[in-house]
């Protein structure tokens, strides 16, 4: 039987990034290479239940520093020195030992950083339905960043229709929804960012009601205060730290504020410290924590409604596409000084 | 008409407590004064609808610091300097010109520092029900206090039986009570404080599952880590800075952290910063701030279970009590060193 077509005949190359080996510091592209010369049978072995696919779109996301790390007392376990990373993933099915897939299914998952990975839990994989929405988008707006954004916003931050909100790397992958979804709630929201170009991208594209740059406000406080002279009831909160600490001494009485798991990364190498913590107490504020993957049950309500409001053109998406494989480690190291413009996908092959 | 008896046809001294005027740190005690010489008729003046009370105990409590300040951005106001220091007391009416309270009765609620108040408003004051409890318990025990711990833990800290509970600055006015609350909830119970006195109370009066010398404990983390090997569920923090830092890191996931009204008088002079936030994300845990006065509806109830389980024997409650007014200025001092051992109280005059 010829399955998933010429590629299944043969072994072709399969290049790989490699995760070299524990770090304790923020990521450096030599924490990882680019491995050539691997092999890889384009056939999902008889009996084993697993698919054999072809990578379309690599996620890059924030969360992943944190499996480079050796002890990583957290959710999901570090990756293994001298393995492929592993991310989410847009991809198609080339071939399939699984009933419940074929040849040609579009699926989104945990795959390798590689061109083609071979898929044995097939239990968390997603099939994605053909449609005009941009495949990559699985890996953002429909995926765990934009149901990041959905879940925090509605299930943590409980927002009221008339509230003021407030969202730090607001043009990221997870911000620049949470804003839009405040904006469709008739919320007032503001978001900050790192440059001038994201600045005018939140006010111009995004629809914020009004965005800073914070690398240009020599205090952050009088920078809320200008922005919230009446105060902030919700602080979707994606950088912690010095921001934090301004939002803080700006929230409302019974404010909110949803700590978005972004801050499990950059608030573990922060030594500034929260000094504010206080206003918890005057403003009986709520400050809580939150994974996505709480809040799995949400999740097809939430792709029904982010794609009819896409397909309505009341949301949009910003994308930061790099091109190749090659490509991902910089991408990858440049989260964390605020390269990417937008959701950071990589483009492993055409569609 | 005679009114409250020989009391009322004579002014008599009234000694009171000033405040100095405002302040930005620590008080000390040359921030009140002791002014003599002040005299009051023991009367209400006939249409005021006020009331003339003899304050028999007055309380010592962390948030008073907060009124110290000049720009306090909270719940209540300022103290006004060169005039008498306002806090919770219990007091017998002398006379009355309210329909509602008459010579004779108890009443517990905001008085001045001094032997006797002229109150105008009336409206928040509460009638002590004459019982076999001490009557200084309603400015403790069965007040602000108490009630403090009984909405944090039931309505902050949302227990469940079996689960893991550290509470700091543990023998207090507040924590004691918390102790015994979440024993008798069917919690696993330890407490931190800062003698070895304090650990002692704890373990053998209050009923703690254990307790600790944080001043004796050279990494608080490895502390926790000693009482808690699975994790703490619920920390109802009294102290905030690097108490608060060792309990996050020791958190386990859904945990919540009750942030109880006395951190914003430590917290706000703390130079530590709180670095450890990343963990709210990890483990997904609820950190509140809360006040008592949120939480009024449900004061009935709490006085009557509370009253309920000390006349059981299944509570109890220390109190540091001293003796005259002149001695109140140094024991609220002494609350910002822990020099008080339980409930700080002042007895101004016998019952």
């Amino acid at each position: 039987m010829e399955v998933g077509g010429g590629e299944a005949r043969t072994e072709v190359e399969n290049k790989q990034i490699i995760f070299k080996g524990f770090i304790e510091t923020t990521p450096t592209e030599t924490d990882m290479e680019l491995k050539l010369g691997n092999k890889i049978k384009l056939k999902a072995p008889k009996g084993s239940g697993s698919l054999l696919v072809k990578n379309l779109y690599l996620s890059c996301d924030p969360y992943m520093r944190g499996r480079m790390r050796e002890n990583y007392d957290s959710y999901i376990p570090p990756f293994t020195p001298g393995s492929v990373i592993q991310g989410f993933s847009v991809s198609r099915v080339v071939d399939s030992d699984n009933p419940d897939f074929k040849p040609g299914d579009l699926i989104a998952g945990l795959m390798g950083w590689e061109e083609y990975s071979l898929i044995q839990k097939t239990e968390k994989l997603r099939k994605i339905q053909p449609d005009d929405i941009p495949l990559s988008y699985y890996v953002g707006l429909l995926g765990m960043p934009g149901f990041t954004a959905y879940a925090g916003f509605f299930e943590v931050c409980t927002p009221k229709k008339g509230e003021n909100v407030f969202v730090s790397a607001a043009s990221g992958a997870v911000g620049q929804l949470v804003g839009q979804l405040a904006k469709l709630h008739g919320c007032y929201v503001v978001g900050s960012a790192g440059t001038n170009q994201k600045v005018d991208l939140l006010k111009n594209k995004l629809g914020f009601d009004e965005a800073l740059n914070y690398k240009e406000e020599p205090d952050l406080d009088i920078a809320l205060k200008r922005y919230f002279p009446e105060g902030i009831d919700i602080y979707f909160d994606n950088v912690g730290g010095a921001m934090l600490d301004a939002a803080l001494v700006n929230m409302r009485i019974h404010g909110r504020i949803a700590v978005c798991g972004m801050v499990s990364q950059q608030g573990r190498y922060d030594p500034h410290g929260v000094h504010n913590l206080f206003n918890l107490v005057v403003k009986r504020i709520r400050m809580q924590g939150f994974l996505q993957s709480d809040y799995l049950h949400l999740f097809p309500r939430f792709l029904e409604e982010v794609i009819s409001l896409y397909k309505q053109g009341k949301i949009v998406y910003i994308e930061d596409m790099n091109e190749g494989l090659e490509s991902a480690p910089a991408a990858f190291v440049g989260l964390f000084s605020g390269k990417n413009i937008g959701k950071q996908v990589i483009r492993v092959a055409r569609e």
